[in-house]
């Protein structure tokens, strides 16, 4: 085995698998006690001493390639010495004037890196950094992603060379932007939006104007306190006629940063989690831009008010994909964090003696509940690892194949580029809403297999929870994603079935949808769940028959799609675990068989599918006859269990190959070294010194205590004596 | 139907079902639009309108009585109009700091009805309060229920008598209790605590220690600032020899709230939730106290060290049994409170038309997802509202039962008493533990459900779950009391198999274990679903049958019951729904079957079983041949689609009906009227005053976007003149 090479600040990571474990480990003895105590970072020492493959190898393996592996642990090393980009315990103290004050801090720090860095390291760093301060990463992604996003897909090339460039808000100076879309009364649906944008040949100006409440924009990050532009999503009236929603640059702020007149903007405050962000409302009464801040890339209004709609407008939407695609990825980082720390806990934490005798309790990741309840979603993680990382290379390809056909106006090349945008439209879909409702299921069971510490702010799960879910409603609803996501593999399943034959990489499992109709019990025996091939056979099975019997129902109801809607979420979700089962497949195959990394990882891909796939899906295996009813017991007790019990052993390895250092997995029972209670309790008492033992509100809790007697504070109105003196 | 009577003051509640509606309904008109928006008030009153049932009786109904319903009515009014327990929307912006101080002069003023009401009432008071200030409501029951019942449990009644009744502490005077249970090492394995209380013969004293880290207190709610006094779960040592954990009074704070010498405490700081706690954690150093000050109802340790162990122990855990009985219940006031919010929301909501000519959107609820994703949780919190105040009077019986057993020294009773509390600790752990897990789902369900506006903290939802979650945590772990509710079962079905017959009611249907082992396909057609008693039958035969192929798995594993852990989870799942059921089909017995509220209710009861129990557990009735597989399609898809649409016209007047007033839902888009926009925007404009338009943390953003340019920073230093002179 390779030694490891790693960059030495992130020393506490270097694991030495080979050398084998000498006694008792080095301890930190910095209190004074007078028992034994429980001793977890003895624990999680031995375990890691366990690691029988090589770190490093599965590092790369989980990123994707050795330069990008490098380049990650590069990152980790920056953000861990930089000043202002360290994490620090003290920042789950802070309050929601605090957050802000660090993102902005923050925000200017990444700035400079933007300004230095090529920019494939800088979404990298963002990314990473966006594991630990989310509110941060969005705040610069509104204006680099969405603002600009949208003013590349919507505008001319001149248009998103003059604001990007020439007005700098490429490198987030002079300029701040942010993403008009949203209303107060419409969020999915931006053709509903209501607020306008009226031609005004006069004086060759647009009127933008919020006519009403509903059309607030609402939720808009960073118009609270730090954009000056909006690209604001607002209806093109010329004329009199209405031609639907269009997009506008408009300046909020001038120069000194003080508000434009006719522009009002307020804080919408207090949120469930992202407190960082400055997500304000803006309202528009009357006000006046000039017309080349329209995007005029598909549709164009010309001086005399003629307007100009070309086909393919529908290509505008690219631009959406972006957040999609990293939010997938910041599922599979997010859940790296939470398995890492859940799993060291587990192994250092220990509840309940198997027998009385015993000296010691049992650790909590030896009980089977305990194993069943998080190993899966290490499983889970591993696969969105190398799934994540092939959509983003799937996004990737597609954006340049598009920007090599529009600028060599290649028509075959743009028809074959917008063929991949629909299947990544599907992909991206399904991929972010079922990965990031699943990447908020592994944070809550993760929280609750840390008991009580997992609820102290100091563990990080309560903050990153608050901060995540947010993600299963922005940038596209996670249903109504995964819906649009049913519907086009439904409708893909049809074209099959009538003898068309699809032709995007990611979509042509549907072509064998004739074949596939009749078969049955693809998994029948306990051997064919061991077989990848097969398994994949069976949810790719399941996917067209499903989607088959949904034509059917539609076919009897009138084609009526919403009353196949909780379906089609179904077949989305579905959806991902086959893109995530076909790389997981695919990319074992790259390793070579004997080693112990492949024995490893084929466990891990077996509990994948096992615990993500058959058991929540055993009711759709069954009633679609691709599952034998009787290995239902079999998935769910014994083979499920056996899968926790081979991996058991290794998970301290088997999370060290995240790489993630305390600095980015941020979490008190969740270090590097196990030392669980010693670190707890030293730094709860540095963020809140024992010497305040009295609150400040203690006046008014000390006063009830002390109060007098009912009677006394009734001035004996109600007392005997009083009643004999009044009714006389 | 009867005239609605209700409090004045709730006017809000007040519907007139019989009055027609007629023409546009009175808007609110304070704000200027130049265009029509949406009207959601208007649609929630039309709505409303449908109602065709009388909502007094159906809140009868769902409380359990009229008295009890009353009840809860004076009490809404009483909070509405204190100027200190009423709700206020700034209080979602309020710091850790400031809502600790808002708690305790909370505390002060519950402790001032607390000394005048009658003990039942002020309970239901404290349970309402906990609804919308789950913080209080927990400071206040550590001192009466956790503090106070363990000294009733397990002290004489003359310690409970001095404590309680001479120092005052139930009234919260003089002293305040906190519960001294867990340590930082130590969580649910109480019998693993590792501080001692050692007595000292010489003095006659008992000395309290922390011999380590892991043995510090941890999480003791109202220990940081509030408590005076703890009773500490401590190992009692006499002459060297460990009696294992007992409970000792131990002062913390002397009469002028300083801390007593050899005590240590600190505050634990931040958690994901309830913040205005003063979680806290011990250390004791040899802190003596009076060999008295232990608890002696059941072991006592006389002058001369000898220690008497009477048998009748584990009683002393009954204690524990109010905490659970009571979370259950938070689960249906949550639970109502949260679908009223999400289901008003979701009437008031359009979002996208169903056909480009459509006038309107379409309302949110006319969607089948959404549908399909809300109703179930309303049909559920129905069915928790019976099975809840259940669960009640079942405990207030076995306390009594108990009570008078002990006061008569009445053997048989007492060993009914001890019978039933067994039964209870079945029943209280999985119900605890299903429905604060369920209540959770509800939560974040409905929180997605209301898309980003479910995100923002002015309505609720956020503050909610962080308060909530914990409950799944504390007093108790969810997955510890699962796995022992459904040992439970597992042994008690194994008896009966024995030929036993069990006797307690709430455990008796498992007496039918013989027959029903034989039993196949009891749901074999869509008749048989629409029955409940037929479906009750299955749900009893699931668990029976999942029981003996469980004690199958035993015999062949070497009665490992840890193997099975996740198995006796899912049963004890099983369990709380079959309390359910069978609750809301007896209770639905006593309404007329001609009656609207019969068919509301019998609709509702349906679609509570096929989605809580039916679908969610497919894999276990068919596995189990206990529902034909025929039928899961139609389960799955028909039957519940038909359900909700049966529901769906009514879901305004099944809302109103849990009467919880705006003071109580407390969301700015939930409110009664349905004016959500304009309650909204106009709330937060006052919040979050608009004319702040600078954040105090400006200067640093402008300073970013003003910059110079990378090269001038760098002095130039860089330039091609820089290298020209350096090359030289």
């Amino acid at each position: 085995m390779a030694l490891v090479s790693m960059p030495k600040s992130l020393n506490q990571i270097i694991i030495k698998p080979k050398l084998k474990h000498t006694g008792e480990p080095l301890e930190v003895k910095s209190t004074v006690s007078t028992t034994d105590g429980p001793k977890p970072a003895a624990t999680i020492a031995e375990e890691r001493s366990r690691t029988n493959f090589d770190i490093d190898e599965m590092h790369k393996f989980l990123e994707g390639s050795p330069e990008k592996a490098e380049q990650v642990l590069k990152l980790y090393k920056s953000l861990e010495r930089d000043p202002i980009l360290s994490t620090n315990f003290e920042h789950f103290d802070y309050t929601k004037e605090q957050e802000r004050e660090l993102v902005a801090q923050r925000i200017d720090r990444m700035s400079r890196y933007l300004e230095t860095e090529p920019a494939a390291k800088f979404n990298r760093r963002l990314q990473i950094m966006t594991v630990v301060d989310p509110s941060m990463g969005v705040r610069i992604a509104v204006n680099l992603g969405l603002f600009l996003n949208c003013i590349r897909g919507n505008g001319t090339d001149a248009q998103y060379e003059y604001w990007s460039k020439y007005k700098e808000s490429g490198i987030i100076k002079q300029m701040y932007g942010c993403f008009g879309m949203t209303e107060l009364g419409h969020g999915s649906n931006v053709a509903g939006c209501e607020t306008t944008a009226t031609f005004d040949e006069e004086t060759d100006t647009f009127v933008i104007d919020t006519p009403t409440i509903s059309a607030t924009k609402w939720w808009i990050g960073g118009a609270a306190h730090s954009a000056t532009h909006t690209v604001c999503y607002a209806r093109l009236i010329v004329k009199g006629k209405d031609y639907g929603v269009k997009t506008f640059v408009v300046p909020l702020r001038d120069a000194n940063h003080n508000l434009n007149p006719g522009i009002a903007i307020g804080d919408i405050g207090a949120k469930m989690g992202r407190q960082g962000i400055d997500n304000g409302w803006i309202q528009f009464t009357d006000v006046v831009i000039p017309r080349f801040f329209m995007l005029q890339r598909w549709c164009i209004v010309a001086r005399d008010g003629t307007v100009t709609l070309p086909p393919l407008e529908q290509l505008s939407y690219i631009s959406l994909l972006e957040g999609r695609v990293n939010m997938a990825t910041d599922s599979y980082r997010i859940g790296a964090r939470y398995t890492t720390i859940a799993l060291r806990y587990a192994v250092g934490r220990r509840q309940f003696k198997a027998k009385q005798s015993d000296a010691l309790e049992t650790k909590l990741l030896d009980y089977n509940l305990h194993q069943r309840r998080l190993l899966p979603y290490l499983a889970l993680t591993y696969a969105a690892a190398l799934g994540t990382y092939r959509l983003e290379l799937q996004h990737e390809s597609v954006l340049s194949e598009m920007e090599k056909g529009l600028k060599e106006n290649n028509k075959q090349l743009i028809n074959q580029a917008i063929v991949n945008t629909k299947s990544l439209f599907v992909d991206s879909g399904s991929m972010k809403s079922s990965l990031t409702w699943l990447a908020a299921d592994l944070i809550n069971e993760a929280r609750q297999s840390c008991g009580g510490h997992g609820y102290s702010a100091y563990n990080g799960f309560g903050k990153t929870y608050n901060d995540w879910v947010v993600q299963c409603t922005w940038e596209g609803d996670n249903n109504v994603l995964a819906m649009s996501a049913g519907k086009t593999i439904i409708k893909n399943v049809q074209q099959v079935l009538k003898g068309k034959t699809i032709q995007t990489p990611t979509l042509d499992f549907l072509n064998d949808a004739k074949q596939l109709l009749a078969v049955k019990n693809v998994l029948k025996s306990e051997q064919d769940i061991e077989d990848v091939s097969k398994v994949r056979l069976a949810v790719q099975a399941v996917i067209i028959k499903f989607s088959a019997s949904l034509l059917e129902l539609l076919k009897a109801n009138k084609n009526k799609w919403d009353l196949i809607s909780p379906q089609r979420v179904q077949l989305s979700k579905l959806r991902c675990h086959y893109y995530l089962l076909e790389t997981f497949e695919d990319r074992l195959k790259t390793i070579s068989p004997c080693s112990e990394l492949y024995a490893q990882l084929s466990n891990v891909l077996k509990l994948y599918y096992v615990s993500q796939i058959l058991i929540p899906f055993t009711a759709e295996f069954i009633r679609l006859n691709v599952l034998s009813s009787d290995l239902i017991e079999y998935v769910n007790t014994t083979l499920a269990t056996n899968l926790c019990l081979a991996i058991r052993p290794y998970v301290i390895g088997l999370t060290d190959s995240f790489k993630q250092p305390d600095n980015i997995t941020f979490s008190l029972i969740g270090k590097y070294d196990g030392n669980i209670y010693e670190n707890y309790l030293e730094k709860v008492k540095v963020l809140n010194p024992p010497r305040n033992f009295k609150a400040p509100y203690s006046a008014a809790l000390e006063a009830m205590l002390n109060r007098k007697s009912l009677d006394e504070r009734n001035r004996f109105e109600k007392s005997g004596e009083a009643a004999a003196a009044l009714s006389k």
